[in-house]
């Protein structure tokens, strides 16, 4: 095999056969490809594409450099898991996931801890004291019995190859292709071992993908190399143009999932975890249980009404050395010493909260962190209280800032100054969801738990 | 200057700026630009393409990577230059050289010694025992001045850019793009400093080049990039489908220069190396001598018939240390162990010389070198007897074969094994030259020396 000659094929736009994919993986994995012919690749297969078969072959490839997780035998039962594109506000997990083992579906999930302008799961849990989330598999496998839930940190290195590749495309310019997109986030949940995968593809301005019409590619992509790949798979495509629920920053929004774990939080929140967590359900159920969304629907809701999905999460903060007293008593979690809330300067509907306008607030608060390793500020962050289409009066509260410093808060406000309009006429609320797409069943799927 | 937001303009098909490419250069140059960003730009050049004006950029960015060379204060006059491609059995310059320094016009020509599948001008001189070409600046001026004719390599670093970008283009698939090819050359020959420059472009199974089409679009990338730079270019679109001449191989090329020098010489040498001479007499001429193709013609034929043009190489050779007695005396040019030759199997008429065929039968015979600093031999090559059209008797000699070893010979055989096939019906001769394009004269352009 000469890499020579791989280059040429796809430079030239044709097909690359499995065993050049495996080849490629394999070399670059153990060191023996250079970077030079590697990000030579990537921009070949960024302007050329690839087809569905090479996407999946590049998937299972790179799931195959690295160990497995056998979720399903360390549940004892069908796996399922759930993954977001990433977006502003997005706590989802925190939500869906208690809801989820509320309703008798245990959930062992692994987070990375990526980068970004606002914190990953991990950074969120972590707001918590003592909240642990390196955990060996064997205790992963334990809490996941015991409990019905954990949330944890990767603790074997899944798909490495994934991650060299997303280091060199970082600095090459190869990052927006769709089809690595889509192979790098599956060979994670294909390698992280679940039977189903609800995915949800963010798109808006606040998003990674801006176009739905790029991020329905996504999702379809995605969807197709869980098929080729015996996993059940449903991507929901979901609206990122403003942030989800009102709550920016860490310790803010798991005081958020709390308030929607209690049977409040913003309606957006809860209508968002309610239709991720269904799918979830429907691919756990197998067609057997959850199999009408209205009854899947109220066992969600009363997962939330009864306390159970709260009395989970709290059982998986005390499993995992987190401090309860934090989720009992929001108060107590990380705080930020100055506050401030900006108001409406006349009475309007709101225009639009733009996402990205947003993000760069909150980065000036220390949310997110720009390199790896960097720390961030558990207690900042901005609580918005306005969606889009909502009428304010002149003086109204649009948001709060939290922060930790006169400069930063300072900052903020700079970011914000003028960021929401205000108009006269109406406007409508944006949608949620723009699309769902179901994979099509394989028959690795199992009965019902 | 960041090379991600470089990277990104390319990928999306957008025109780079000349502060953008003049930073790449000198970054990739002095060692600070990693080759895998190299690589992956090389890669988006090749799939998106480059505009003229990129394209003179860069070419002038490479040329200012390293030394100039001031050819015309060297020779005192306008200077002039040719480049070729690379072709088989390409030993035009050889019999150009002299032809036009015989009218008057003083050349030094630099070469390069190139990879290939037979050797370059430099090996091919390097037959003629003594004979160096590593020559200092000084003394190349002053054999110009005092014999008007000297071929040396290199002996400044010219373009050192474009070495360093070749060496990364070879291993990453990139070599095949016409704006790099284009530039690559164009650098070189800008910084050898001569003012007019007249570029063979060899198109066909032979040549790099295998498309007509192609091989048009890089002249007239060539002549814009000259016209860009100031200098006068002539590019010659000339047909490589078969070999030029009947010698291939070093000692063998130079036998077959000499006969031409001497008024003899295969038909088709002659005729294209009087259309090569003769744009380079025109544009040393700047339109005041040499203004008219007639006379031009009748000039150059008078340098051959009246044996000046052979004087001038004899006079080259002793200038450069070189054994005369070779020029002199042919058959004291290295030879080969084993003379065979094969013979029609039956009447009828030349269909094809398949270049490619010729090209692999003569690396059998160790003509040319497969990785830098191989030796080569000197004495082997083949001697084609025939051209396309031409028809022949039973038991007409077809090839005669000049090996060094029964294995070498025994392998070239094998490749020459039914390469020529004769037909009945008439075929008609190949055309010599295609197309000629010829640039806009530039200000810069002087009186005639």
């Amino acid at each position: 095999m000469r890499m020579i000659d791989i280059l040429e094929c796809k430079r030239d736009g044709a097909e690359l056969t499995k065993a050049e994919i495996d080849w490629v993986i394999e070399a670059y994995t153990d060191g023996s490809l250079p970077d030079y012919q590697m990000s030579a690749l990537l921009m070949a297969i960024l302007l050329r594409g690839m087809t569905r078969a090479e996407i999946s072959q590049l998937t299972q490839a790179m799931v195959r450099s690295g160990s497995e997780l056998r979720l399903r035998d360390m549940l004892g039962s069908y796996a399922v898991d759930k993954h977001s594109s990433g977006g502003v506000g997005d706590k989802t997990s925190l939500v869906v996931l208690p809801m989820v083992a509320a309703c008798g579906v245990p959930v062992a999930k692994m987070s990375g801890r990526a980068l970004g302008y606002t914190g990953g799961t991990l950074d969120k849990l972590e707001s918590i004291a003592g909240f642990n989330v390196t955990l060996a598999t064997e205790r992963i496998a334990r809490q996941a019995r015991e409990v019905g839930l954990v949330i944890a940190g990767q603790s074997e290195e899944l798909a490495p190859a994934d991650g060299l590749i997303y280091a060199l495309r970082d600095v090459t310019a190869t990052v927006p292709s769709i089809p690595l997109i889509a192979s790098s986030i599956m060979s994670k949940k294909i390698a992280a071992g679940a039977d189903g995968i609800v995915l949800d593809v963010k798109v808006g301005e606040g998003a990674f993908m801006t176009e739905l019409d790029l991020g329905r590619e996504l999702a379809q992509q995605m969807v197709r190399i869980g098929e080729d790949a015996g996993r059940d798979v449903i991507a929901v495509i979901s609206n990122m143009n403003q942030p989800l629920g009102g709550a920016v920053g860490n310790a803010l929004e798991v005081r958020e999932a709390l308030d929607t774990l209690r049977g409040g939080g913003p309606e957006d929140l809860r209508e968002h975890c309610l239709i991720i967590a269904g799918h979830m359900l429907s691919l756990a159920g197998q067609g057997k249980r959850w199999v009408d969304p209205g009854e899947t629907r109220s066992a969600l809701l009363e997962s939330l009404d009864s306390g159970a999905a709260l009395q989970l999460f709290r059982d998986m903060v005390v499993a995992q050395d987190g401090d309860a007293r934090m989720v009992d008593e929001p108060d107590r979690l990380p705080g930020a010493r100055l506050v401030e809330t900006l108001a409406a300067d006349r009475a309007g509907v709101v225009q639009s909260v733009p996402a990205r306008g947003v993000i760069h607030a909150a980065f000036a608060l220390g949310v997110g962190r720009e390199a790896k390793g960097d720390a961030l500020d558990h207690g900042t962050g901005l609580w918005l209280q306005v969606k889009v289409g909502q009428r304010v009066a002149e003086g109204e509260p649009l948001v709060t800032i939290h922060a930790n410093s006169e400069e930063s808060l300072a900052r903020c406000r700079a970011e914000l100054d003028g960021l929401i309009p205000l108009v006269d006429e109406e406007v409508a609320p944006l949608p949620l969801v723009f699309d769902a797409i179901h994979g099509r069943r394989q028959p690795r799927g199992a009965p019902s738990p």
